[in-house]
C-alpha cells in the first residue's frame, strides 16, 4: 500500500491517545490493564482505514481488539471511524510495524490474528514481506496463544494459494476454507473497505482459519 | 454419477483383457510383472471416459498408468479412448470400485493418485462419499509410497473448499494450489472431458497437490 504523507496526521495522533495508544512497547504484558478487563485480545494485522476493526468491536464487546497500522494518515482514518462508532472501549489502534509484534506482545498474550486484503508482493522476490510468509507465521506464534488461530480474507488468487501452501508447510491446521466468500454470506461477516469495493465488481473473496498446531516436546 | 447399465458393455470388456485387466486382484503386489517394467506406477480413481489417464500415458512413457473405474459403460468409452491412441503399453484399466483399492495394490506399489472432478457429493450426509474424505485418505495412504502424493483437480468449489480442510486435518501437506488454473494454463496440463466443457464456459478449475507426511514412529 503507497500513501502519501500528510503533515496534520502527527498531531491528531497526538491529541487522540484514548484510541491510537502512545509508547505501545510498555503495553507488553500489561494489555489486560489498559482494557481493564481478562477479555480474549485480538489483533488485525494491517488494520487499514478501520471498518472492519470497528465493526468487529461494535459486533463482540466481550473481545478486545487492537488494530495495527504502519501509516499515520491512514491510522487517523482507522481513528476516525472507531470515533464514529462511539468509541468504543474495547478497541485501540498500534501505529507500529506488523513486523515487530514481539515488541508489543508476550507469549499468550494475543488469542486470535486477523490479516485482511494484505499487501500481496506478486513479485517472487518480494514473498518475504507476504504477511503469511514463513517469517511472519513465526512471529504470530510468537506471541500466540497454544492453538491459536489466523482469519485471512483477501480477494487477491495468488496470495491465497501462497497462503494456503505457506501455512500448511509451517505445519498449521486449515480450519475452514471458502472459495468465495460472499456467495455464502455468513450473517457475521464484516466487511473491510476493500471487500466492499472488490465483491461489489463480483471478484470472489477467500477466506480460511488456520490453527497452529502445539509442538510435540 | 449416473450411467445407465448397458448391456454390450460385458461383452466388450471380456473382448479386451488387454487394456481392461482381468481378475486385476491377482495382480496385487504385481504389477510391475504385468508392465514388464520397474516403471512408477500412478492411478486414477475415477477415471471416467479416460482422456485424462490416456493422455498422461502418452506425455509421460516412463510411468505407468492404470486407471479405475466402477461403471462398466464408462469404462468402455475409456478403453475406446485407449484404443484410439494406439493402446500404449503404459496404460491400463481397472473395472473396481475406488474404495476397495487395498484389494488391488500392496503398500508403496503406487506411487501417486489422481483426483479428477470427483462427484461433489454436495450434502452433508454423504460427506463420507467424497473421494477425499478422511476414510478415503487412509485407503490411498495405505497403498502409496511413503510421502506419496494426490494430485486433484476440480471445477466444484465446495469440493475443493472441503478438500482442502480434510486433508490438512489428515496430516496432508499442500505442496501446490491453483484456484484458476486455465489462468495459469501450465504446458503439461491434461485436460479431462469434464475440464474441457467447464472450462470453455469460463468457471474457475481448481487444482492442488497434498503430500502424506511419513509418520513419527
Amino acid at each position: 500500500m503507497r500513501v502519501r504523507h500528510k503533515p496534520w496526521a502527527a498531531d491528531f495522533i497526538k491529541a487522540h491517545p484514548e484510541i491510537i495508544i502512545p509508547d505501545p512497547e510498555k503495553c507488553k504484558g500489561n494489555w489486560k490493564e489498559l482494557f481493564e478487563n481478562n477479555n480474549p485480545l485480538h489483533i488485525e494485522v494491517g488494520s487499514g482505514k478501520g471498518q472492519f476493526i470497528t465493526g468487529m468491536a461494535l459486533q463482540n464487546p466481550e473481545i478486545n481488539y487492537l488494530g495495527i497500522e504502519l501509516f499515520d494518515s491512514v491510522i487517523v482514518k482507522a481513528a476516525e471511524k472507531v470515533m464514529e462508532a462511539g468509541s468504543p472501549k474495547n478497541v485501540r489502534l498500534l501505529l507500529v510495524n506488523g513486523a515487530e509484534l514481539e515488541k508489543y506482545f508476550e507469549k499468550n498474550e494475543v488469542s486470535r490474528i486477523y490479516l485482511n486484503f494484505s499487501d500481496p508482493w506478486p513479485k517472487t522476490r518480494h514473498a518475504k514481506r507476504r504477511l503469511t510468509h514463513e517469517n511472519f507465521l513465526k512471529l504470530y506464534e510468537a506471541v500466540l496463544v497454544d492453538n491459536g488461530e489466523i482469519h485471512f480474507k483477501t480477494d487477491n488468487r495468488g496470495l491465497f494459494e501462497y497462503s494456503l501452501v505457506s501455512m500448511s508447510h509451517y505445519g498449521m491446521k486449515l480450519n475452514y476454507v471458502s472459495l468465495d466468500l460472499h456467495a455464502e454470506m455468513p450473517e457475521d461477516n464484516i466487511m473491510t473497505e476493500y471487500e466492499e469495493k472488490f465483491s461489489s465488481k463480483g471478484q470472489p473473496i477467500y477466506r480460511l482459519e488456520a490453527q497452529f498446531q502445539t509442538k510435540q516436546s
